[in-house]
């Protein structure tokens, strides 16, 4: 089958179709969503090496289990062993023997077929478009948020980066009655997150007080927004870290300590909330599609995404 | 009055007495402790001049409010404005117009005498030394652990630096039913803990498992600590940053946001529940006292700080 495959770089390669092991099912991609942790794979980040890509959508063509059989899917991402106590616990994400698909140790969605454990399906509700369903996980990994920590109503959050990660946590802490500032740099993103009634700063975060919002949340993917949500976040607030980026950060340590400021690292997410939120159009993830590309397009793709005004770039296997 | 004194240097200087304003008491010093903050001030922290010192035991000589006179007690360091939403939240410790005693434009007590609102001042109970008094705000500042968040009983917790703070952490966290696991360097330290009930290990970090504890504290008053507790924290887990150091901190950002670790600074603590513990000899600071000056040896004593075998210095000012 056709796939991209990273090595030293990445490339077009025709490889073997995978393996069903037994309990999972193999399914058909019908598109796949380029996200910023893919680009990181290609910069080095996790050592990974093979068929990249975790946001897709599918129909199961074999499974041992018929009621899969036919089924249009998306797939939880973590692989875990279900046998342990972070498994015990709901927490397979955190599950120290797990597989993360196209990201620790499995093949990802950049190609014609994927295999997946039936235990990480879920079907896509009918109202859900394919192009809509390829962002079940990073519309999951926002609503993670909400599963670390409540935000009360009016809670007030200023959200720093305007990129595709950002602008879905705006458009979920917005829906979960948080009142959302969004901090970015582009006067198109922001026109968008305005249509959402999201408040938008474009000014950056020096415009804003120091210390004036109970929680702050880094979606920029890079090291310089945590210094920036850190100091606009308020004594005993809470920040989130959105972020995933290829190594160290730096910050003052005296202003989190003094300050009392909890610092939360923020992941994937469950992928049955965001399912609902995108059958009721909470989410809305269309807009921020720019272009989408075919599976033997996928270099000309990746090289498309580092444009400054592109948003998402989709992969269409169909 | 006779006072340690701060300026581009630490000097011995002869300063006039406080002017105590309305609602404030005039205390009479009897004996203070040197902190790991006061070193870091006599390095650039908080920027502060005058006359450091936040740890100390002293008498009322003059007060509005009779109930106060020759009253022992100790003193909350953080001078808070009283009518802001902090203030009213009882978390004057975190008011914007605070000062704080000896760190933040108001002096310290490293005199003879030292002004305090009565607001700050509590008694301190009979069975408790002058010695022992001295240890109130930093046994607070290991409490503040216990207010911040929930440690269930039998909780494995993984102590890193066995300093004065971790070994007053390490008997807080103990005393509240943790089971405390201290990492230091030092054989006589680990023996005093070891007394106390608590595990210690003296091979460092290193022959702990990664993600093996799921809290973590660093005590360590330096950069290294954090970098520490994050490998021995457990996804999902908590790690408590207790350092005051000067400067920026560096940690493994990704580490932080894909096993979702929560980083919580943690200063100030109240002096209520720090003196109940010290008047039922739950937590024990004696042992901590390696050498006391007079206050005219005040050079001399933070010279002496300097050697590896000294935990805690006072000042006595009786």
């Amino acid at each position: 089958m056709k796939s991209l495959y990273f090595d030293t770089e990445l490339s077009l390669r025709e490889v073997p179709m995978p393996v069903r092991a037994p309990g999972e099912a193999l399914i058909k991609v019908l598109m796949a969503g380029i996200c910023g942790t893919d680009r990181e794979i290609l910069k080095g980040y996790s050592g990974f090496r093979g068929i990249p890509g975790h946001e897709f959508v599918g129909r199961v063509v074999e499974c041992g289990n018929p009621k899969w059989m036919g089924k249009r899917v998306a797939g939880e991402i973590n692989l875990a062993c279900g046998h342990c106590s972070w498994c015990a616990r709901g927490l397979g994400r955190h599950c120290p023997a797990r597989t993360v698909m196209g990201i620790v140790n499995r093949p990802g969605a950049f190609a014609e077929f994927v295999a997946l454990p039936e235990a990480n399906l879920h079907e896509v509700p009918e109202e859900i478009t394919d192009q809509a369903a390829v962002f079940t996980e990073p519309v999951a990994a926002a609503c993670e948020i909400l599963e670390q920590m409540t935000i009360a109503p009016g809670t007030r959050v200023a959200l720093i980066g305007d990129g595709r990660l950002g602008l879905l946590v705006a458009q979920v802490l917005k829906q979960a009655g948080a009142d959302v500032t969004l901090i970015g740099r582009h006067e198109w993103k922001m026109a968008l997150a305005k249509s959402w009634c999201v408040s938008v700063s474009t000014e950056g975060t020096n415009e804003l007080a120091a210390g004036s919002f109970p929680v702050t949340v880094d979606a920029t993917g890079s090291p310089r927004g945590l210094g920036e949500a850190l100091r606009l976040v308020e004594p005993r607030g809470t920040l989130v870290m959105k972020s995933t980026f290829h190594g160290a950060a730096n910050f003052d340590a005296t202003k989190l300590v003094v300050d009392e400021v909890t610092l939360l690292g923020s992941r994937c997410g469950l992928f049955a909330p965001a399912l609902d939120l995108l059958r009721r159009g909470r989410v809305r993830v269309e807009p921020l599609i720019t272009k989408t590309f075919q599976l033997n397009q996928g270099l000309e793709a990746f090289k498309y995404l580092n444009q400054n005004s592109v948003l998402k770039v989709l992969l269409d296997m169909r």
